[in-house]
């Protein structure tokens, strides 16, 4: 029985996003909890997810969720924040953490001002996911959103930096609203936004928090299992295994520049559409 | 015999893209072979197909053209400049029509200067279909080509017009080489890319010829058919039917902006896995 349940306190915990922007909630969580082993789904043969409708997206991710189950898994979540925003619409909503709640538990602690800004994808916005979740912790806040459909692409292809004319422009674009409102925390919605925080934390004129939603969902994962009593009892280091749908030439530097170090060795493709 | 003739002249084209932007080209052809039917598949739910590796890019071509010889059409036309350009690689390339070749004999009567420029996504631009494709035709040609990553994504999101800063600061960093070059002759190397044709135009100074690849695969199409004596023999206006693999729910306004009408009801979503 004892042994039962170590086994299962040291299985690994399933993460998937639409693509490779999740592997920033994997960074955090390598952070935070170390000895945990990791499953990794990135969708990148059908990346993006943010500009898809509603009906796609959830069956896209509950064959993400069928395919970590597969993987026999001891939690699975989405560090795609289009995929969290219709959370409650999946085959098993009880069976999958979203980086909503997380971040706006954050965003609600942080604010003096109870201005709090949210950009996402469209399909992020549109849902009212968070939103809906911070007047639930915090009926007196006033929510400020923004969906940003070109951020996540300029990120995927590199326009990262500040020295990035298109990068900076569009993001002065979409803070315009912010500024105005005297928003003074910002939730960053989509788990690509974490690359290009200088560039928005800049623009907004440094004084504004940024909410990671990787960072606060890897917080959540850690009070999530202890208080389960289900973290890892290794003493070495996770071992993380990766699993995408498509694979580019360039897939090590885009890994990369989301996770911090290369990955290619350790990834192989699967056909999602067998899950 | 001669009915079995006439009914395979009056079988519908085929004609498929990624997403929406291979619009442009059935709005080419109604003008131009306005008789014609016409089965148009668009791949919207799993666009972009030009940040996807190539064997995903094909593996998606084929069913698409799985797809459209099940629906019994006299030819299928790729309107998709990033399948077109690895047509060959495509389980029964003898099968499809690109936009390609029709684009590069255009530029190549036009040029002047015999510099000519090409843009397009980044597998289509890596490929090097298009220089290939040029240097074949006219070995003295000098080509210079760009991907533009951002380009579709902004049409996409409504980023048409030059009122739009990120996309005239997109266009501009675009076409620098262009400029520095000299190119006479531009071909617009996705179809998405007719759409904002007047900003490209203005941002070369109006002075560049631009090859819109809907038009002339249009164009290519009308010749081939009549060449094997295969044109529609009705008197009618082509019947059209559409297909997605994906439908927002502004549908119709995003069809439209490619298409210049409604065609929210007759079109059809369909599982693209099933083929």
């Amino acid at each position: 029985m004892e042994n039962n349940l170590k086994n299962e306190k040291n299985k690994p915990i399933g993460i998937f996003d639409s693509g490779l922007g999740g592997l920033t909630a994997v960074k955090a969580i390598k952070s935070l909890l170390p000895h945990e082993d990791i499953i990794y789904f990135g969708d990148t043969g059908r990346t993006p997810y943010g500009t898809k409708s509603e009906k796609t997206i959830i069956s896209y991710a509950n064959q993400n969720i069928n395919f970590l189950k597969s993987k026999n898994v001891k939690m699975i979540v989405s560090a795609c924040g289009t995929v969290s925003s219709h959370i409650n619409k999946l085959d098993n909503p009880e069976l999958v953490t979203g980086v909503i709640e997380p971040s706006c538990q954050a965003a609600v602690k942080l604010t003096k001002n109870y201005k709090i800004g949210v950009i996402g994808t469209s399909a992020t916005i549109k849902s009212g996911a968070y939103t809906n979740a911070l007047n639930k912790i915090c009926p007196r806040a006033k929510i400020i959103s923004q969906d940003c459909p070109l951020l996540a692409s300029l990120i995927e292809n590199g326009f990262i930096d500040k020295s990035s004319e298109i990068l900076l422009k569009t993001v002065n674009t979409y803070m315009k609203k912010f500024i105005k409102e005297k928003v003074d925390t910002l939730i960053l919605g989509c788990t690509h936004y974490p690359i290009i925080k200088d560039v928005i934390n800049d623009v907004l004129g440094g004084h504004v928090n940024l909410i990671n939603s990787g960072e606060e969902t890897a917080k959540f994962i850690k009070k999530y299992l202890k208080e389960k009593n289900m973290l890892s009892e290794k003493n070495s280091l996770g071992i993380y295994n990766f699993f995408v749908s498509d694979k580019l030439n360039d897939f090590s530097e885009r890994a990369k520049m989301f996770l911090g170090y290369d990955i290619q060795n350790c990834t192989q493709i699967i056909n999602i559409n067998e899950y």
